[in-house]
């Protein structure tokens, strides 16, 4: 098809391609644009500033912007601004497409207004969900590359017990922990869907800085150091007796894994034990019945009966801010498809990667649980965020 | 006005709504919906999920969805949806606007369809220009945020020498750059405008790196160390002869500054230093023409003729790729308005904040030139990044 990374990624891209065109004819889509820069990784394996045209039939065809040391090969066009497109799709002699697809929920307006104008006759329609749909179910290519996510992640995380230096907080504790994912081999960098969702290289939440609601859609709050950012650690020292979650970064290859372990200075009240043991037991659970047509509706409906069952609904998923999922895909984005919440109408598929994530925030505490990122098997759930479950002491 | 984050911040406040509602008549716009994290900080100085009502007389209206603490007030709402504005606008007896702007370069294609609807009756037209506009000249207590930014960067900065190893590469100094940066203070976070610019904290370019190029719109390029995230250090490791140039983020406190300094290890060859000077020479230059009135696009046209006057245009900003412009507002994002490009319309008006950054890529030597933030001032540019701006030995 094409050897725009390598000779290796034909095969791959084929996949995902056949996949997408399965999609477009069911929606009755001739034609994709593709802009966004998941997307056009997704589909090149790489990050480039410039456009991917996915007609239903033939080849793809990849317009550069930047940089520009591609060599020159007939699939690729360069470009300065993207309605040339219009006049290579006629040089080319090919159909003009009736109903073309563009990223709504990953393009600003006025993108999209400027693309649609290459297809004055075309009917346009969001791409945006037919693609995130594609994406989440993974090829084992890329489960492979998650798998080396987890690996590293786990890594990093077993460096995390001696980088605490007593009276540190939480800032300090975090710095130095993004010093050990950096050196693993982290990106340090974040790929999000939609807007909702800003946050440095990840979250360490100590103590009472766990109530702090966020605006964010995180599962875990934190009111951060500065109104502009107000998520994750506040410089609040960690005193014993109380918690630490690390909800870290785990991006080292263009896909990630999302972990979070917690760790506890000094003794704890028997409550967070419980909380945590809860937790450990949701994900049991999950992993047991996360079967491939499950309703992710019920993995959600099941945490939160066994967190009642043990009279801590009160503390699960937030204390006096609630988040309204305990799981969601994982992949080229922190927050991918599906999402597992009461109203999901989506069901698990095999090779899905999903982190779930039962935590409890537990006041004057701090959080407790454990979320783990696991790829969908016909026999469950299978972890791949390899690292001890249990309540780390510092 | 609202008492929103402090009564200190209301004068503030009042000062952005009225240059704002001058932009808003001399465009007969009625009432802006604000939706945009930058925009909602620049207008509330906090990030919070939700909305911003600014219509062009009487109060502003916060529509918040998360988080949930906010105290009950007249000038706030909570609102599960943006469709609830809709009603509080009847409800409130307010006059409903013909003209609104929404942020078309700064929300999803998909949110502005949907918050036009709230609107049904009116013409949407765009705001992300007029509100880049209206925050790119800095209000005092802007310009005291960032001229604090700096002074931490350069505190951080003073000790990246000392960070130094034999033998290391780009991204092990990059890492302690970093490092140095969060425990002074940065939020280690970047606010952009548009999708060309991902990053993680920064750039740290060494040797024969400078001249790969970038499909983002930084100044340099560098190959990255992943296909997924291709700027920057690239796992080189820095050699004798060679400059290392470090572009990190400045951003402490919801502003940033933006500054670029140069480290070498062993002898440079001449000409590294001469373009070195040569960038020097152009800074003060470009301080001393850079009144308000001036055209932008004067200070890249004197830039280039000093480059040229020095036979160094082949590497000035950039030798394999070149970037298009010489400096940038910076802000709240990193890349504001103005920018210094040949064909800018744009004048300099007193206290805007830009970033000019004339850099040169030596093949096979490294980058070399100085990155400062400046104030536009009466009497020329102001520098608020006060670090020595001589090569620096490893």
């Amino acid at each position: 098809m094409t050897h725009f990374i390598s000779h290796d990624f034909d095969s791959e891209l084929q996949l995902r391609v056949e996949r997408i065109r399965i999609m477009m004819a069911d929606r009755g889509i001739d034609a994709l644009l593709v802009a966004g820069n998941t997307n056009l990784y997704y589909l090149s394996g790489r990050i480039f500033r410039g456009y991917i045209y996915l007609p239903i039939e033939g080849d793809l065809h990849f317009f550069i912007i930047r940089p520009n040391d591609f060599e020159a090969a007939d699939y690729l066009t360069y470009v300065r601004k993207p309605e040339q497109i219009a006049a290579w799709i006629k040089e080319s002699n090919l159909t003009l497409p009736k109903r073309v697809g563009l990223e709504f929920n990953d393009l600003f307006y006025s993108d999209v207004e400027r693309l649609r104008k290459i297809f004055p006759d075309a009917e346009i329609t969001d791409s945006s969900m037919l693609l995130r749909h594609a994406r989440m179910i993974k090829t084992p290519y890329e489960i492979e590359k998650m798998r080396q996510d987890g690996l590293h992640q786990a890594a990093a995380y077993h460096r995390i017990t001696r980088l605490y230096r007593k009276d540190m907080t939480d800032v300090e504790f975090q710095i130095e922990i993004e010093r050990a994912l950096r050196l693993e081999g982290c990106l340090g960098f974040y790929r999000t869907a939609g807007s909702l969702m800003e946050i440095n290289m990840g979250s360490v939440i100590a103590g009472a800085n766990a109530d702090n609601p966020t605006p964010y859609d995180f599962a875990m709050g934190g009111a951060g150091t500065d109104s502009s950012l107000p998520v994750g650690a506040n410089g609040t020292t960690i005193l014993p007796g109380s918690t630490v979650m690390v909800d870290m970064n785990g991006s080292f290859n263009g896909y990630q894994t999302d972990m979070s372990r917690v760790w506890a200075l000094g003794e704890l009240p028997e409550l967070a034990h419980k909380a945590h043991e809860c937790s450990r037991r949701i994900l049991r659970e999950l992993e047991r019945i996360g079967v491939p047509g499950e309703k992710c509706s019920r993995l959600y409906d099941v945490a939160v009966e066994i967190a009642k069952a043990d009279g801590l609904e009160t503390y699960f998923m937030g204390h006096k801010q609630k988040a309204a999922f305990i799981g969601h895909g994982v992949g080229i984005e922190l927050n991918e498809q599906p999402v597992l919440t009461p109203r999901s109408k989506d069901l698990l598929e095999e090779s899905m990667t999903i982190a779930i994530e039962p935590k409890f925030v537990i006041p004057s505490v701090g959080p407790v649980g454990v979320e783990n990122t696991y790829v969908v098997r016909p026999s469950g759930l299978e972890c791949i965020t390899p690292f001890p479950e249990e309540i780390q002491e510092l």
